[in-house]
This record gives C-alpha cells, sequence and structure tokens, in this order.
C-alpha cells in the first residue's frame, strides 16, 4: 500500500525513526531502567517492541491500558502510575499489578480491589497528585497496616519537562527529585520511580523512567534538542485552495491542540476546524496534495486515531493499532 | 443505574436539558428548515431523536458520518458540507447523497465516484473550504457539464458564530448572506444551506440552517445567550487533594481543548493533564467527590467518548453510542 491509498486523516509514523527512537533510549535506559509509559502512543503493538527491546515492565494512566496490557499478556509488571478510587478491574486483572496511592481513601480502594502492591506517590512541585513528600512515610505505614506491599515511592517532575534550557532543567530536577528521595527514605522499598522523556537523562535519582513520548515525539518535545526524531505526524490532503490559504483535511478531532496550533513545513498553521487546517504555504500545494501536518502533543493526537500506519517513505509497510483507548 | 457507577471519567448530557434544546430547535426551525449537523455529536442515536422531531435531513462532516447515517437508515437526504477528493465511498451509500464542490477536482471527484448531487461551496468570509461567490456559476456550469445535478448553494459563516454582540452578529451574517445570495443567483437550485448554532435566527437568506451544536452545547456558546442549556459535561471524580488544589480525573483525552481550559463550578481551573484537571474550588472537594467538568467546544470533546451517557439528577437514564467517529 501507498501513502495515496490512505484514507486522510491518517496517523502516520515513520518506521525507521521510530525504530531508531526506540533503539536510542533502550541504549540509554537498558531493561528495566526505563519502565516505558503507554499513555503516550496507547497501542499494544508499539510497547511489544519496547518489550522487545528488553523493556518488560510498563507504566499506565488509565486502568483500560492496563487491561489492555494484560490482555496481550505485557503482564511482568504493570504500574497504574495515577490514583484511583475503585481498584477492582485492577485486582481482577492476571497480571502483577501496583497501583499509585496518596491519601487514605486511594489506599483503602487499592486493598479493597484486590490489589496487592503499591508505590507511594509523592508531589515533587507539579501541582497535582501526590502527597507531600514528608507526609510518605505516613502514607507507606498505612498501606503495610492495610495489607498492601509497599514496593517504593513515585513522583513526577512534569512542570520540568518543557524546560528548554538543559542546565536549568538538570538543577530543577535535581531539586524535585531531592524530595523523592527525602519521601523514599521514610517509604523504604526498592522502586524510585520517576522522570519522562524530558529528564530521561538528567534525572539521576530515578531507579526507573516513565518516560513514553520518545518514541513518537511531538513539536514541544523536538525543541528540547533531545536524541530523538519527530516520527508521528499526521497525513493530510489537501481540499480546498483559497487565493491566500490552502485548507487540508486533519482539524481539532485529529490533533491534540492543548499545546497549541500543528505545524506545517515550510507553511503558516493560521488555524484549526473540526475537520480542517487552514494554512499559508510558501508555495502554494494544489488541490490534491498530500501535507504532513506535525502535532503539538503526541497523547491527545494519538487518543483520536484507530491505527498508527508505519511508512517508510511513501510506502505503507504496517500498522499499529491504538487499542488502548477510552477508560 | 446511578452516576456514583459509572467508570470516570464520563461523557454525560442532561436527559431532560437535552430534550429541551432539541425542541426549542425544533419549533424555530422545523423540518427541513434545519439540516442538523450531526458532527457536533456523531451519535446516530441522537440523530434518530432528531429526526424524530421532523428533521429528514441530515449534514455530516466525514464520509463516516455519511456511511453511518446510511447505515442506520437516516438516508433520505444527507451532504457532506465539506470537500473530497475520493468520492467512491459516498457513491456507493445506499441514500441519497448531496456533496460540497468548489474547485474542478472536487468536481471530478464527485462525479468519478458516482455521487450524483453537489452543492457549490461558497466562501463567505471564513477563510477556508468555498470558491469565490464571484466564480460560483462557473463551477455549477463545470459540474453540470460533468453530469452532476447542482442541488444550490452553500457557504458556512463560521467566522462569525462567536460573535457576542447579536445585533453586530446579525450585521455581519447579513453581509456573509448577501455574498452566497449573489452567487446563488449564478449557480440556481432550491439549497442555500447555511448557518450554525451561533446564527440560526438571524440568517434569514439560508433555506436550511446547518446546525449542530445546540442540542448538547459547550461554554463557547454559552456566552452567546442563545435559547439551548448545556446540556453536556464531563463527569469526573476527585483522585487527589493538595494544599491548595484538587485534582479529578478528567483531561486532555476527555476534553477538547482548542477552546481553552473547561469549567468547573464553583472552582478555577488551573490546567489539564493528560488524564487530569487540576483546579482550586471554593469550597474545596473531599476525595472520592463528583465534579461536573464543563467543555469549551463540543464537537472535539464528544470525538474522544464512546458514548453519552444521558442522565436525571443522579440517575443513569439511557445511553447514546458515539457511533460515528473517525474518517
Amino acid at each position: 500500500m501507498r501513502l495515496a491509498d490512505l484514507v486522510t486523516p491518517a496517523l502516520l509514523a515513520d518506521a525507521d525513526l521510530l525504530d531508531g527512537n526506540l533503539r536510542a533510549m533502550g541504549a540509554a535506559l537498558p531493561g528495566a531502567r526505563l519502565r516505558p509509559h503507554v499513555k503516550a502512543h496507547k497501542s499494544t503493538a508499539l510497547a511489544k517492541r519496547q518489550a522487545a527491546l528488553g523493556h518488560r515492565s510498563f507504566t499506565c494512566a488509565t486502568v483500560r491500558e492496563m487491561e489492555g496490557m494484560a490482555a496481550v499478556g505485557l503482564s511482568d509488571d504493570l504500574l497504574l502510575a495515577n490514583e484511583v478510587l475503585d481498584a477492582r478491574r485492577l485486582g481482577a486483572l492476571d497480571a502483577r499489578v501496583t497501583v499509585a496511592v496518596d491519601s487514605p481513601e486511594t489506599i483503602e480502594a487499592a486493598a479493597a480491589g484486590g490489589v496487592r502492591e503499591v508505590l507511594v506517590d509523592v508531589n515533587v512541585g507539579l501541582p497535582r497528585c501526590g502527597c507531600a513528600p514528608e507526609a510518605a512515610g505516613k502514607i507507606a505505614d498505612l498501606a503495610r497496616r492495610r495489607g498492601l506491599s509497599v514496593r517504593g515511592v513515585m513522583g513526577y517532575e512534569g512542570h520540568l519537562m518543557g524546560v528548554e534550557d538543559r542546565a536549568k532543567r538538570t538543577d530543577a530536577t535535581a531539586e524535585a527529585m531531592a524530595l523523592l528521595a527525602r519521601a523514599h527514605a521514610d517509604v523504604g522499598g526498592d522502586v524510585v520511580s520517576a522522570g519522562g522523556t524530558g529528564t530521561y537523562d538528567v534525572n539521576s535519582v530515578a531507579s526507573e523512567i516513565q518516560a513514553g513520548s520518545y518514541a513518537l515525539m511531538d513539536t514541544a518535545y523536538a525543541k528540547l534538542g533531545l536524541p530523538f526524531r519527530q516520527a508521528l505526524c499526521v497525513l493530510a490532503r489537501v481540499i480546498s485552495v483559497g487565493p491566500a490559504w490552502a485548507v487540508a483535511d486533519a482539524g481539532l478531532k485529529a490533533l491534540g491542540m492543548d499545546h497549541g496550533n500543528p505545524a506545517i513545513d515550510a507553511a503558516s498553521v493560521w488555524f484549526c476546524s473540526d475537520e480542517h487546517v487552514t494554512f499559508a504555504a510558501r508555495e502554494a500545494p494544489p488541490v490534491g496534495a498530500h501535507v504532513r501536518v506535525w502535532p503539538g502533543h503526541v497523547d491527545p493526537t494519538v487518543a483520536y486515531h484507530e491505527r498508527i500506519w508505519l511508512v517508510r517513505g511513501d510506502e505503507v509497510v504496517g500498522e499499529l493499532p491504538v487499542d488502548l483507548r477510552g477508560w
């Protein structure tokens, strides 16, 4: 199959760039040093490639992701790096399941749902989930009293992922991780789970890094000068040409928009509508031309699509079903 | 089933408000005066309710939407209000199919794909699809020469939907529709298809209005003082509480973000992550509390979900599958 045979909009991953990204990360963080986050790609087929490179433990953001991973046998060590208040579906999985807890309520939910292992989620500066570092020991005690095995701590420095200056990112990550290390001293256990694509090589405290975006990348991460290439784009087709603009058939329902407009090579993107992107190109494309639209944020982009087509040049060489969507 | 039984995030529609919105529009624009746009709700079950109120002609934005509507027998008069370069799937439908054309290429695609009827899409000010008003007659001639039946014109004044001042919206719509009327004079045919929820009652030129958002509404349309109520929200659950904020489990993959952050009653929304919304509430909710998250833009929000739950108070009274997603 050729690119021109695809129904547009179509989510594409460059097969060689994806492979290069997976290998580069596998070399930097081999085996269990990386706990790939599946939320970025939501594809068990892609997770299987990560597993084939030696990463057998995975990070998930939703119960549905946990279920999907367990269903295909990627079940050695699945972490739900998020709090839940109903853990019954997790407790029913045929997999090693660990869930994040940061409160008496989430501990109770884990235990009541039949989950046996937890990480204490620690707030390291991002105003989101996680207990205060100084409360982590008490949360761990509470979990153990409830019969749960506490494997360690996690703390996501998500507020630092986008700091473009590497030295600043390094220093700020060290500060955030000092909080996590303090909590870890109180909690115990083998696991210190943290990090992401933006800090994978500057986080020296984490025992495992939860990166996910590195595999496919997006325009936001591309600004950081990381050794991962933008492998993901949305293929669109020019369906109309105006006096000073062109319109292609990829819009708000094909692109995560929280990081702003997508990019188109040698063009200025004006705006997106539900099914359109209006842009001004240096050389106006004809009606029918294919254009590559580079999303600002990989995760919510992938979540709109049923599959990622693997391409090499103009040839479609494979398909990765996006089978972990929903909740 | 009760609200508390739903897996969160869950897309909810207030059954009575939805019903009221459908009836209010049905009274204002009865029967074929409204050609409901299914792109806003992507649900044939909801479209069936619109049909039951007398609207038997529908607007779609994608080929998949056209296929889904035809598959459930809502096939009397389906308009794809968008340009396509491969119309073969349209030509194969067991339905009355009309497609928008604005160029020789899209005319050729319609004819080659086996579509028999078209509307000439006219640009009325939004920099997107549509030929120049003065070119519409030539496009119609070309279509007729290619053996297509030209039913009339369409022109979407999408750039005016959000003009909050009603008088300004009215005047600007009249100006835009003067362009469409001029094109219509050159093109001929019975159909002048235009408008949307923001202009449904100020557009006096269109023979039919393509509104869709009115059924469910969002925070953007809520600013216009229309007689439609916000029926759609995302039910989320507070999974963590910080020193000055709370975190609920609805994020970027449950909400269209192009119109900015969603709203939460009596709270200030700080930011959304993939699976979280961080907010500061006037009265901090406890872990486990349910909150309603009001999306900024209905269309890309619905496209993330598998179903809309119909609710009345705390009771779940029905379900509308979102079965028109994808392309």
